[in-house]
């Protein structure tokens, strides 16, 4: 919130004043020509869309506004994502929204085509981030950190085609969380499944399943640990009929691979994490893929992605399909690229695809009927007569003061039963009604909009009323 | 969060085999070739910025990144300020980081020019919102809604030349609360500006008012009600002597007003005003400054500023000249330049200096040497035996399934003096120990970090005894 350009507006009013000064304007003052200016410009804007027909009032392209339906559920849903953030030590962080376009290229890809970049406007070049990964790596490195817990909630933006229907937006939010730091492994790679399954399970989405790529435990094996591709071509045998810890068991037993000393090294990490995992209570809820691709460049190890096992069909809902709601991995080579020596920061990290889980859940509620309240106003200040504004001020005036969330009608005179309805169509629990009879006796009637109960109480105690009544409900 | 172009990467991915593809590859199969590239695609990328000597890892000019330490601060101003906005009954909402150019285009004057836009990348001219009003009046048009109460918290940007010290940047967050809609006068008016009182005094800034532009009350009363540009100057005299309610106390025993009918309906609002503001209790923080200017072009009304009275020095504090920490104004006009036919949707609203504020508050922590915890966790869980690892990640697993915000160290075997001194340095409360004796026994030692005192608790009673232990605190 900024006050800006006091003196450059003079200049500027006082300019189009001889342009635009009235006659009768000649004997007036400088501020006085100023508001006469001001008002002109105004006018002059008022118009300047009608002078344009063929101006449509719209979101750019795959964005859209977020009514206050939907910021409840975000709110929601967000409070639990980040609360289990929390739960785990993450410190919270923001970065800009965006970033010299140097350092965001050479990072995703082939997808680097569809980052938003800004004009020219002289200065530096700048995209928008393009996710939450690469500015954290970048802080990483910028500020010379070794070692850090963080989640990052935010806006990122993305110039792909919009596929609406999956609730897929060209700007969209992220919810990541990632541990930097060197180690002793499969640890903080395990408390990030651990983290993907309390925040899936808290969401209450139905049953899930974490599925990892095959292909990137392969490539672990082969490349960072020697092991003979035929070696692991065998151990992708058993991939393909089982999963999970059973699968690494059976593996063990199979004396081609637990003889062989190059497969038992090669099948350590993957023993150790299925381990934690299992002591972490989430060992049945991760799979392996075969089809499962690593996802953008950055990658270097095993990714991994979570998806919904069953659409949350509830009774005459349409089935949803939503792919993917949270995927994550490590990579060990990113923050290494931005630190001129090329010293490497190792992170994993994941992502909660919160953009479909928004969408999942507002198609339920849409399924389901329910209603969800936009404000939470707790009291209705209201009156059956005329000319008590005053006394309806006083007393919301009183409310507000003791951090009761209250409302009024912003009419002089309205009628009472349009202020009951207001009530009710908003949800709004309480109503505290005020008339001459009540300030005669000095009372106030509470009435629950629910029981449509009233009880008059005295006006002294209104406010402690008020808050029994709140904490008891 | 998406895992993205599956297919396109194979295809890219295929595509750079061809040239990247060592020779003893060639036996191997698509995945091991993906697998392959992505590694030497990373160890290029690796070398990338290596090879750029004079590449600076920074944020855009005139960003910065928010720090544990900054989102703390944020997090509990946001807070108070959105739990003042929810108290008012407002609801919450959200539009797109940037708008079609035209939308923005002609609505903020000369500083139009320090707008953000994206490049053209084929489609929409498209820039970066410049504040959070333009974006709700043209919600408001676009969805025609025709009354509405919100609150806005988000980013928006402005390429002014940065003046750090003042804690003012180029990204920056705003905090806005509007009142939409045709209601009986100055009722919605008199609640912004108790909502400005409300929100500087729950942030104990130090002593505050909020000053009216004389400029536009004179507007109002010359140009809406056709009071003579003399009378109004007379009223102006009282404006420079006087403020607030004695200054329309008086103006009503000066003959040569409370005889002139003119005059008289000329004051009638601004007498309606202080009425609401004296039965909020608030009349006292209000005044009128001849030099306040209006604001951005499409202010319509009386605006209004407030200013923190005394820079808030602490002891040895250096002195902080923070300009306006509040600012808002009526821009009835605003949302009839959206509407084809013009339709007007009168608005007042509010927007808090949050920026300004989290500067200030900082500098105060700063010089009284405050030190704020950047995480919530409540128990560490530590060993002083090697080999404990399992145990370790078994008792942190039945924490965070209760709910229990928990950390531990990722290593195998730490020292036990190296996790105490973790907790003291990080500020978590409680530490469980786990070793052999306790296994055995089934107890657990709870070690309070302040006093250092350990008592052993059956291991069954662990979850309930913390949660005892952490609502006490």
């Amino acid at each position: 919130m900024h006050l800006l350009g006091l003196l450059p507006r003079r200049a500027w009013a006082s300019l189009l004043s001889q342009l635009l000064r009235p006659p009768w304007a000649s004997c007036t003052g400088a501020v006085r020509c100023q508001s006469q200016v001001a008002e002109a410009v105004l006018t002059s804007q008022l118009k300047a869309h009608q002078e344009k027909p063929n101006f449509i009032i719209k979101t750019p392209k795959g964005t859209r506004d977020l009514s206050p339906q939907h910021m409840v559920v975000r709110e929601k849903i967000l409070d639990l994502v980040i609360s289990c953030f929390k739960r785990h030590g993450a410190k919270g962080m923001d970065t800009p929204a965006f970033e010299l376009k140097e350092t965001l290229t050479e990072k995703y890809g082939e997808d680097s085509g569809l980052m938003y970049d800004l004009k020219d406007q002289g200065g530096e070049l700048l995209s928008l981030r393009y996710d939450l990964t690469v500015p954290f790596a970048r802080y990483l490195a910028m500020n010379k950190v070794k070692k850090m817990k963080r989640y990052h909630v935010g806006k990122v933006w993305r110039r792909e085609s919009p596929t609406i229907v999956q609730g897929r937006y060209r700007e969209f939010c992220q919810c990541d969380f990632d541990i930097a730091g060197q180690f002793d492994p499969m640890i903080p790679d395990a408390e990030c499944l651990k983290i993907m399954c309390e925040i899936l399970s808290g969401l209450q989405l139905g049953d899930f399943l974490i599925k990892m790529a095959w292909k990137d435990v392969r490539h672990e094996m082969v490349v960072k640990k020697g092991l003979a591709p035929e070696v692991a071509d065998r151990i992708g045998d058993y991939v393909q009929c089982h999963g999970g810890v059973s699968l690494v068991e059976q593996m063990f037993q199979d004396p081609r691979l637990s003889q062989n000393k190059q497969a038992l090294e090669g099948l350590g990490d993957l023993k150790l994490l299925f381990e934690y995992l299992t002591l972490f209570g989430i060992a049945d809820k991760i799979s392996f893929d075969l089809s499962l691709a690593r996802g953008l460049d950055y990658y270097t190890g095993v990714i991994y992605e979570a998806v919904l096992l069953q659409t949350p069909t509830q009774a005459g809902e349409e089935p949803l399909n939503v792919g993917s709601v949270a995927a994550g991995g490590r990579y060990d080579g990113l923050v290494g690229m931005f630190d001129p020596k090329g010293h490497k920061v190792p992170c994993v990290g994941l992502s909660i695809g919160v953009e479909r889980i928004f969408y999942i859940v507002e198609q339920r509620m849409k399924t389901k009927g329910e209603k969800v309240r936009t404000t939470e106003t707790q009291v209705f200040v209201a009156t059956p007569q005329k000319n008590f504004l005053q006394e309806r001020l006083k007393l919301i005036a009183e409310l507000w003061n003791s951090g009761i969330k209250a409302e009024m009608l912003y009419k002089n005179n309205p009628k009472l039963l349009t202020q009951l309805h207001y009530c009710e169509s908003t949800g709004i629990p309480l109503v505290v009604i005020i008339g001459e009879q009540e300030l005669k006796e000095g009372v106030i009637k509470i009435r629950s909009v629910a029981s449509r109960e009233e009880v008059a109480i005295k006006r002294e105690n209104l406010v402690a009323e008020i808050q029994k009544r709140l904490s008891e409900s």
